[in-house]
């Protein structure tokens, strides 16, 4: 997984000094932090997705907004592109640096602004993170709902670049449907506002334009977020497959049947053992595919649908099904799947997670899709998924030490998200394009699409300054891939046809 | 109210001689259904906003995508401005026709292609009325969720131009939380798919943006929208109250207190007696305000809420409380509101709905203002909204005849949207902006941010053709109406400090 430029990035790269742009730099904005050094650049050379690597020209921390303006509109001057960055936990590279370019570190942006707690809202800065913004609306009642498994990690700015989901995103929504408004800086230094407290915002829906849009629209400056009240009660069913197709068709029933549950998570044998063994959380380790369900809500409205879906699980064929007792062992139940990543780690020296989703009904082909390539490609393949919303993040165990099994894995998770699109899914479900996925979004979109994504960006930002090589390739790029989807059967370039 | 083209048709309105244009179109598409004579064009001059008349050059009425696609090719090769039309029930002017432009009525877009009842959505084609999906999807036990008062006759497709709400969008969402998926035709005849049926699509939220796109950006030719499981048991509550702030106080408190009605409804003196002298909905004609609450969900869990809400209702002063006895009386409670718009009708010779949101809190100070505005301009205000999520809809009742209480009822209109925008909310909730509220688009957006707007138009329909005139105004307009927001202290426009 060596890192290329591509021509996207030629024409943006220009070269800089990097003494001379520190210079200018210190002189325009002295109370401006700024990381050169190789020590001191070093720890920003990745995200979350560390098999991708590179030591940006330099770093910024800025902590007002007249800073982020200034540094843009002298990037934008000086043709420097840049990329933010908020906790650096995204796993597809969307944060990734670039050689010559400036990494804008938005951590110092780090303050709470304000907490409505009669409106249901709060005002924060794009460096808290996401569980932070939850412990200072406890003491309300209230919380922040989209729950990323990094949100002790992850900050509200990352959230946005990324429209970050969770295990209750089922029932609660993306990151796009949690939050009202941001504050924005444009590549020319302009700050502009996305949204509003209202309901619905006149003019075109540039707030979830940006959301999901991975830092190449724009720079979040504030960020205003709906705050829910804590349901009164919250229960969690553990119910045991010994075949994963059935597992996969009681999702399918607990959805059809109107409930719609806080999460709704599966496990297939090898990621239950993993879990088990690192986190002791009382998972059947002899059980082909496990569910966790749970429901919140009113405490007599729990106790009927925890019913209900019990009545499905037996129904579907579970093998077993057990209500967690209390708190604690509820807890422990999701511990085992919020650390089933760590978890395949211990059992593996590397392992690649992928991020596609799919069509709920198309889940009994997918997973025997994925068994057939994991044969194919000689490689394990963990799964673990968002059940209820189809999005899957199927682990691909590996040891990079083994000449050639690094692009074996690489090849195979490519070979996944393929299959996703084939059957109606996509190739990423809340973890990103980024870097990483970049070749897979010319599987998902014809040229005329991602004709239409450049000429938004475009809007934006002409010059393609803000975090190019990411999100969405050029159509050279899809070309030289070999995948260009055909849409209808047109060809992707017609001019070709003319010569 | 007087229609005036203004520069920005100017850009696009060539003249064109209709019976050549009729001539080539035949030629062209000999299938397609075409209207120009005076008396055919005559029925499509105004949309639901009927102060706004004009006679398109022509109408057609296609029924394959193959025709949307030619016809736009044709127009944009010709330099035609096309205006897309659903039912015509749209109450800002979206779908106004131009009189040097086309009027392309989906209306023969008519079918429902599929119901997928597992995976609950259905695939439909714009035309299509919003009533009619929940009708063909009842007898698998669901729905479609956005439900505005226009539901019997306003179609699919113009619910997304529109982003269109109801009286349960504060717990169920706007269109855009309800839809999947759109294939669009771009006004260079390209067909696109935007969206998919997971969770997340990858690349930039063309779908977001598409919604709410008042018909600038595309052609919609079939949408995806989710359908969702009938509750088991609704009930709602009627509480009167003496004082409107009262009322909204009880607003705030039912929505801090984390119970999300499926309906949160106030209507005041004025409405109420004008619905019930209409409907005989049974509502208190001495009441000051009345709230309708309706709340949906399990059996078990509304009892608990109803108790829950009531009580919060009479400790925020209400005077009286009262539980709808059986579904007839809960659809007449409903009846009285989803017919308030014409109840007024019949106490006043004209009236002008407005459409403004505001954050909760700010309802007490809001309604003041808006009573202290009627007596300013001499004209009676009906209050009728969605309470729950701040959107209102005063009724500004006037008599055309009498010279100057048209353009006074505008004028008061106006300062009624510049009341919104001055505490934090917007200028329309869902009815769009359309023709109707360009201007105040002014007020509500900066220079910076309405050249943005104008950038994301460009990248989809670089020479304008597209409902030219609605949604978003130019910045010379902006300059010329006189109130151009001013951002953070600068001026809108910069270059005129040079000179």
């Amino acid at each position: 997984m060596s890192y290329q430029y591509d021509e996207q990035l030629d024409g943006v790269l220009a070269s800089h000094d990097r003494d001379a742009v520190v210079a200018e730099l210190q002189q325009l904005l002295p109370d401006l932090q700024l990381l050169h050094s190789r020590e001191e650049v070093r720890p920003f050379e990745c995200d979350g997705l560390s098999a991708y690597r590179t030591a940006p020209m330099l770093v910024v921390l800025p902590e007002r907004v007249e800073q982020v303006q200034a540094l843009l509109k002298f990037a934008h001057a000086r043709r420097i592109p840049v990329v933010a960055r908020g906790a650096g936990t995204g796993l597809s590279g969307g944060a990734m640096p670039l050689e010559k370019g400036i990494l804008l570190v938005m951590a110092r942006f780090n303050k709470i602004v304000e907490i409505d707690a009669d409106a249901g809202i709060a005002r924060v800065q794009p460096g808290v993170r996401n569980l932070a913004i939850s412990h200072a609306a406890a003491p309300y009642g209230l919380y922040y709902a989209p729950d990323p498994s990094s949100q002790i990690a992850c900050s509200i700015g990352g959230n946005v670049a990324e429209n970050s989901g969770g295990v209750h995103c089922l029932k609660y929504g993306l990151t796009v449907h949690n939050i009202l408004r941001i504050d924005i800086v444009t590549i020319d230094g302009e700050r502009l506002t996305l949204g509003s407290e209202a309901l619905d915002s006149p003019g075109f829906d540039l707030l979830a334009l940006f959301t999901g849009s991975e830092g190449m629209l724009g720079v979040v400056t504030e960020v205003t977020v709906k705050l829910l009240t804590k349901p009164q009660s919250a229960k969690v069913l553990l119910a045991s497959f010994d075949d994963v197709e059935r597992a996969g068709g009681a999702v399918a029933k607990i959805i059809g049947a109107g409930v719609i549950p806080g999460g709704l998570e599966m496990m297939d044998n090898l990621s239950i053992r993993a879990a088990e063994d690192f986190i002791k959380a009382g998972y059947p380790v002899d059980a082909e595919a496990i569910l966790l369900c749970e429901l919140d809500g009113a405490e007599s409205d729990v106790d009927e649908e925890i019913a209900c879906v019990d009545a499905i699980l037996r129904e579907s064929g579970a093998t077993d099904v057990r209500l967690a007792q209390n708190e604690a062992q509820r807890q422990r139940f999701w511990a085992g799947r919020k650390n089933a990543f760590p978890a395949v780690g211990r059992i593996s020296p590397d392992y690649y997670c992928m991020d596609g989703t799919i069509p709920r009904r198309e889940l009994p082909r997918v997973l025997k899709g994925i068994g057939d390539l994991s044969v194919e490609y000689g490689l394990r393949v963990a799964n673990v998924f968002h059940a209820g919303d189809g999005n899957m993040h199927p682990l691909i165990l590996f040891d990079a030490n083994v000449p050639g099994e690094m692009d074996r894995a690489e090849a195979l998770g490519g070979r996944i998200l393929e299959l996703c699109v084939e059957v109606g899914g996509s190739i990423t479900g809340e973890h990103g394009v980024g870097r990483e996925k970049i070749n897979q979004m010319c599987s998902q979109f014809s040229s005329d699409e991602l004709t239409v994504f450049h000429a938004v960006k475009a809007a934006f930002d002409e010059k393609g300054l803000l975090n190019p090589g990411k999100g969405v390739p050029t159509l050279h790029r899809c070309a030289e891939f070999g995948a260009m989807h055909v849409h209808q059967g047109a060809l992707p370039f017609p001019e070709l046809e003319r010569f």
